[in-house]
């Protein structure tokens, strides 16, 4: 796996806010690319704020445009309310890959892949932005459903919140591969290796209503075994 | 399922301090059975503190012993040294189960069992404490693993930062089912339904490095499948 962090100047790391910073050289990545790979695969992010002096951790449905995620969930309008306009949000998306079982439990390991996202939160109000982000959000767990559906309504739009995050500082950190263990260990007859995680969509059910006419659309018949 | 929120009175529901509320009543529970049934079954957290005034969320692998949950991962150390002894922790683990696709976009939602846990982090220094909950991480991604592995060494225990989790506020959010659309709806010709997501434990693949004699052992063996 490509890594930015080892070419990166100590002066370099220095303009990366301390916050920001991944601490295992090794396995982080400050790349913006890289960072959306895994943004791009996921489906549910968790979200980071504080309230109260308390930190909050919820899951919420996200989507992507450039440097602009969107999130929404049941807690938009909490976070709106407690948070306000300017407080500091963190998004964090992770894929698991695998249990990396090496022979002596202290090498054990977790294949995964994260993004963490720093920026802030502002309420999008616009109607035209919170159209394009409900379109995303809604393509970002099924591509091409947002054009399938029945259209949003103006009473549905006023009721809808969303958040867009401003990305300000991003980065990956991945694992891969097997364990790592001690040399001498390698001798003992202890099974070592990995055990695959492995996150798919399944065969889609439909809800036992449909009207006459209603077809298993591309978006719905595309996503069965789509891989995380 | 079951929904404890729904038989609150309003003074039990006062006691439960803001910051813990879950706000959709019809989808929450302070049921500790159930948040214990959620934590057991994930392999991942999602873990918030608050760092220089920032909120931070890191994956972490964790377990659980009663009401005292261990946590363990690249961070533990950051966080003992930037967060201190007492400053409050949450702990989320969320676990996906389908995406809810609806005839109206503004439906679709995502079915999900997730277990938001608050309390102080607390470092775990007494080596009994430290020796039993690294058992109990072992195992909480591959019961009986432990045992079958190389001791952790004095050395080896010293570099590992466990951090312990007394639950203080603990509750669920879950949603199951089909989508929920407006009765109108249902005469149009979209089809809705829901897509699983579907995450399993698949084949282990060994290191190639396995010494003579070194077999498959049960809690491998047991991994094959296992779904969360």
């Amino acid at each position: 796996m490509e890594n930015e962090m080892n070419v990166m100047s100590k002066a370099e790391r220095e303009r990366i806010p301390p916050h920001a910073r991944i601490r295992n050289a090794k396995r982080g990545s400050y790349d913006r690319e890289q960072v959306w790979a895994v943004l791009d695969k996921g489906l549910v992010a968790h979200v980071g704020f504080i309230d109260a002096g308390r930190p909050m951790v919820i899951p919420m449905i996200y989507a992507r445009r450039g440097d602009t995620l969107y999130i929404h969930g049941a807690s938009s309008t909490r976070i709106i309310r407690k948070v306000g306009e300017t407080a500091p949000l963190s998004l964090t998306v992770t894929l698991i890959d695998g249990l990396v079982v090496a022979r002596a439990a202290f090498h054990n390991s977790v294949n995964y892949r994260c993004a963490i996202v720093h920026g802030q939160a502002r309420h999008v109000t616009d109607p035209d932005e919170l159209d394009e982000a409900l379109t995303l959000l809604t393509d970002h767990l099924l591509p091409g459903r947002w054009a399938e559906s029945r259209p949003v309504s103006a009473k549905e739009r006023k009721a809808t919140g969303v958040l867009a995050l401003e990305v300000e500082e991003a980065a990956t950190k991945v694992r891969t591969g097997g364990p790592v263990d001690d040399e001498e260990d390698y001798t003992l007859p202890i099974w070592a290796g990995v055990v695959p995680v492995v996150t798919a969509l399944g065969q889609p059910l439909d809800d036992g209503r449909l009207a006459e006419g209603a077809q298993v659309p591309p978006s719905i018949a595309a996503s069965r075994g789509r891989f995380l």
